[in-house]
């Protein structure tokens, strides 16, 4: 099978212009079909700030009210997304701006409200993505570019960028051998969050149950621990997790990130 | 040839809820393939006062500095296009909305600096359009939703939705025969822009330069009766203008608005 390279990238890329340049710079240079999925970053939060809009959290998730998802829809949806389609562009890269609302590419489920309403919020699977569609875009070498929304009944609705990476690179495995690379700030998955030399390079099924029980993760990595084995234990070929700079001229296995890789 | 329809919507739809909804139902309602464009209506200049920053216009022309250029990007190409598309996606309207940045479908001429610099405006014509990816597409029975914004060189740019539409109908009517359609508050083409019921029913060339020549026409209507003769004499069999709730349900020649074709 064709290889396509499914990218995630947060806050550290998108909200340091320098670096975003560099990375799509990166990314244009890929010579396979290739997804890039962005998160939001500080602009959204800023945006909200300028207008009034308190973001509210409850234990740690962010949660969006009618107010709040006109912002995001606004600021992930259109001006991040077109910045980073345009300059795409500028690489002669197609780039295609999507949302999961778009094509119906990624259709989602309301969060439903238990102990906390977490707001216009969608919940995915690998199910919800209409990879019929998705599939013919890239044989068209059609770049998609995603923002982290999604959509239900005739509303948006805020999801989770790694979600959507590990959601989309499960999806589109039938097709592809997938790499799937979650980029952060971090150079790999460390065993000690103050140690950036304390990267785990190959992390297997048996070491990430091992550490875990341990408690040796910091608790910012274990979502994104989490959706890569998942990624993993449903057809994903492998998983890259670490710093943009390193992870994408590199396409070998002789990384400086963590890779997971089929058992 | 398929018939293809090509509908612009503006301000006085957008604006209005109610209105947008109705107008809505009866796109999804069509039986064909279909182009929708909106141009951007009151909220761009309502975030844009919020944020403190102020519309400029030189000789009614909006001028688009980058703050402007960074608000009608998050509301044309986020806000305003994700919600007519999730709206279209509960009508089982397949919609997919883009900026003229997406796949490159429509690239500009960033407007060259003469007596008014205009800021970030692009200036188009047929021959920016992607009109084979349009167009592989609209065979998917993807329904393109355009915000009238296109790009050069990395950088978005505002564009008018009017030329926008007028644009692709003439570039795709090498594929369809196009009926391109403009909404807006108005009947039609009226000769007396205080009386709603001087609609002009069929508006020949002739009869068009002879009312030009006269001054009978209002000065808004001018451009938009510039776009539809020059849609015309480049290949668009039909262009229709007047009020939404007459003209969609209507796939006919006994309409309420103004119908131009082709000599």
């Amino acid at each position: 099978m064709n290889k396509l390279y499914i990218i995630k990238i947060g806050g550290n890329v998108l909200d340091d212009e320098k670096s975003l340049k560099s990375f799509l710079k990166d990314f244009a240079s890929i010579q396979a079909p290739k997804i890039l999925i962005h998160g939001g970053g500080k602009i959204a939060t800023k945006l909200g700030d300028q207008l009034g809009i308190q973001s509210q959290y409850i234990k740690g998730r962010r949660i969006t009210d009618a107010q709040t998802l006109d912002v995001v829809t606004m600021v992930y949806g259109g001006l991040v997304n077109k910045q980073i389609v345009s300059q795409l562009q500028a690489h002669h890269c197609n780039a295609m701006g999507f949302t999961g609302a778009d094509g119906n590419l990624i259709s989602a489920k309301k969060r439903p409200v238990g102990e906390i309403d977490y707001g216009f919020v969608g919940d995915i699977t690998p199910e919800s993505v209409n990879s019929t569609l998705l599939y013919f875009l890239l044989k068209q070498n059609v770049i998609p570019v995603f923002a982290p929304l999604t959509h239900s009944e005739g509303v948006m609705l805020n999801t989770n960028a790694d979600t959507i990476a590990s959601v989309l690179a499960i999806s589109l495995s039938k097709h592809f051998d997938v790499r799937l690379i979650f980029c952060f700030e971090k150079q790999g998955v460390l065993t000690d969050v103050d140690k950036e030399d304390s990267v785990i390079n190959n992390l297997t099924y048996s070491l990430y149950q091992d550490l875990l029980a341990k408690g040796s993760f910091h608790d910012g990595i274990l979502p994104k621990l989490e959706n890569s084995f998942s990624a993993i234990q449903a057809g994903v070929k492998e998983v890259l997790i670490g710093e943009h700079t390193h992870l994408l001229a590199n396409t070998g296995y002789d990384t400086k990130g963590t890779l997971i890789t089929q058992a």
